[in-house]
């Protein structure tokens, strides 16, 4: 890891000290640029996944225009279903659709646990060919879903305020639910594994629905296993773990063998702090909408934010995904406040 | 007060000690009862509001099918922005669409601060024929939503996963928000104060995306007007506060002149009662979507709820309103488990 030259994130996610923290942003090669519509005007959701040359040149997008600390592989959490036999559709504005929802164990039992080289070797050429252009300037990150939030799509079957179906699926059928957790468990681990070794020097747990489910709840059918996935990844790469609305679990996240923790906007930096007990790196956690206020007032919230987390074992990003409504100076804003702290 | 022959809900939250906690379910007055479905199918979501013989039947069927130990009188959250003259419509299976949404000083200095009972007497209307209704068998809970969740319906136009232009109206425009906040303010205290007047023993005040702000910004555009309408009715009638996804703002609540904190499922109710001290009175918590497990499995959850908040100084409740899908056993078995305990 010690060619690369910015290796600012790396050392943050060691617990090392550093001038300055880090920053990326979650969803930063993404639609708030206008490079990213560009592409996205000529090809569809899959062309663009699929495509080494395009997913790479998304990656590195945001990269060129703001300098950010670390690249993030432009991809989806939901190659891991395709790959298992649960296709999806992308309707561009209304997000993922899956036809044929996982509702029962014998729909369960026809998912597969699959080769990695044989349904995902694109992602590991779009990893390959983005270590090229980033020539050891950054670290780049390959990212996962969590099991949990992987099965809220495969049986709720699209976006959802409640994923109401997930947890019925989960409390009235616990063994399939189970057992669908597993595989997927199983599979994202071959995954991330294989992204290491096309040169990822990253991985991040992307937990997005974790915090629908209560504490206990989280345990038995989201934390169990993405605890699996940290103790196989720990010995290839640093792994963060960012699980929204899940503050209720850092204590236990927190005595893991995860190098860093996410934390979304609703928790101060001082509780998050008291409740990792300072054992790992934290990563967050602006509020997304946040971007909206004018770049004057986002320095200081910035400045403010970094006050307050502490400058080591911090590495500064929002709490969710950039939205696609933000202007370039108030991104902009953003990342300078750091480079400038 | 003491004329009201099952007190439980009222001692309960007085702090007095109980046999057994009291019981009632947000939305208990809703879709997943067939009798509220048979009124739903004959008359129209304002017929059914403003009409008090309709709301006040609509009140009492739980009563009736379940003998919950309060009545909380059938309204809406948006009645408040359609007597301020933001008028809006009800999409049944969408939910609420305000066609002139709130953008701009202007329009904010174009709504009302109205004569309620010029405006909102048919709420009066069915709260007095409601308690005629109930006979003094229970206490009757009449609610309003809280300034800011009124807000983020006026500015967004509708429901929304994140209330971006609501958060974008309050970070880019702060004096018209804070404006239009304390016009919605002071029309919920004279709404609240009204309602008492006409009968309802209790008032609950909804927070339904209290959640969605950082803990700064909960204290900036939320709480502190909470707050307000809680002074201002401490002294006509216990007040319940309910906001959702806001367990970092329990302590300061608990501080307040509250009688009640609501808190959902996300949250144990051990930390539930660490950080509010054993000051106020909890209620809730399960998660709705648990009362989709089998009876038998709810019986257990709900017993060992009531052993972690403890039977004194709380109010068994789900942790957000009932959903559709759920079966009568189910919401008797939720019910029932509370009466055996």
């Amino acid at each position: 890891m010690s060619n690369i030259k910015n290796d600012l994130f790396l050392r943050a996610l060691k617990g090392g000290i550093v001038d300055r923290p880090p920053v990326w942003m979650m969803r930063q090669a993404g639609r708030f640029l206008p490079e990213f519509m560009a592409i996205r005007d000529k090809y569809d959701f899959f062309t663009r996944c699929q495509t080494p040359e395009l997913a790479s040149e998304i990656t590195v997008q945001p990269i060129r225009r703001f300098g950010m600390d670390a690249a993030i592989l432009f991809s989806d959490i939901l190659v891991i279903p395709q790959a298992m036999n649960i296709p999806f559709e992308m309707k561009e504005g209304l997000g993922p659709y899956l036809p044929n929802p996982i509702r029962s164990q014998k729909d369960v039992d026809e998912t597969i646990v699959p080769n990695i080289d044989e349904t995902l070797g694109y992602v590991m050429d779009a990893i390959k060919l983005t270590k090229e252009m980033l020539n050891n300037e950054i670290p780049l990150i390959g990212f996962a879903g969590s099991p949990w939030t992987i099965l809220c799509y495969c049986v709720q079957g699209q976006g959802s305020k409640t994923f109401d179906k997930a947890k019925e699926f989960c409390f009235t059928q616990p063994i399939a639910a189970h057992t669908l957790l597993q595989k997927i468990t199983d599979t994202t681990i071959a995954y991330l594994k294989e992204k290491v070794k096309a040169g990822v020097d990253v991985v991040q747990i992307f937990d997005s629905w974790g915090g629908m489910l209560s504490p206990t709840d989280y345990q038995e059918f989201s934390w169990k296993y993405i605890k699996q996935i940290i103790d196989a990844l720990k010995d290839d790469a640093p792994v963060i773990a960012f699980a929204k609305g899940c503050w209720y679990a850092l204590e236990d996240m927190s005595n893991s063998n995860v190098s860093a923790l996410g934390v979304d906007w609703t928790i101060t930096p001082q509780i998050a702090r008291k409740l990792t007990g300072n054992k790992v790196t934290l990563q967050g956690n602006l509020d997304p909408t946040r971007l909206l206020s004018p770049p004057k007032e986002i320095k200081k919230l910035v400045t403010k934010m970094i006050d307050d987390f502490g400058k080591d074992k911090y590495i500064v990003n929002l709490g969710h995904g950039i939205l696609p409504n933000i202007p370039l100076d108030n991104a902009k804003a953003f990342i300078d406040a750091v480079k400038e702290y």
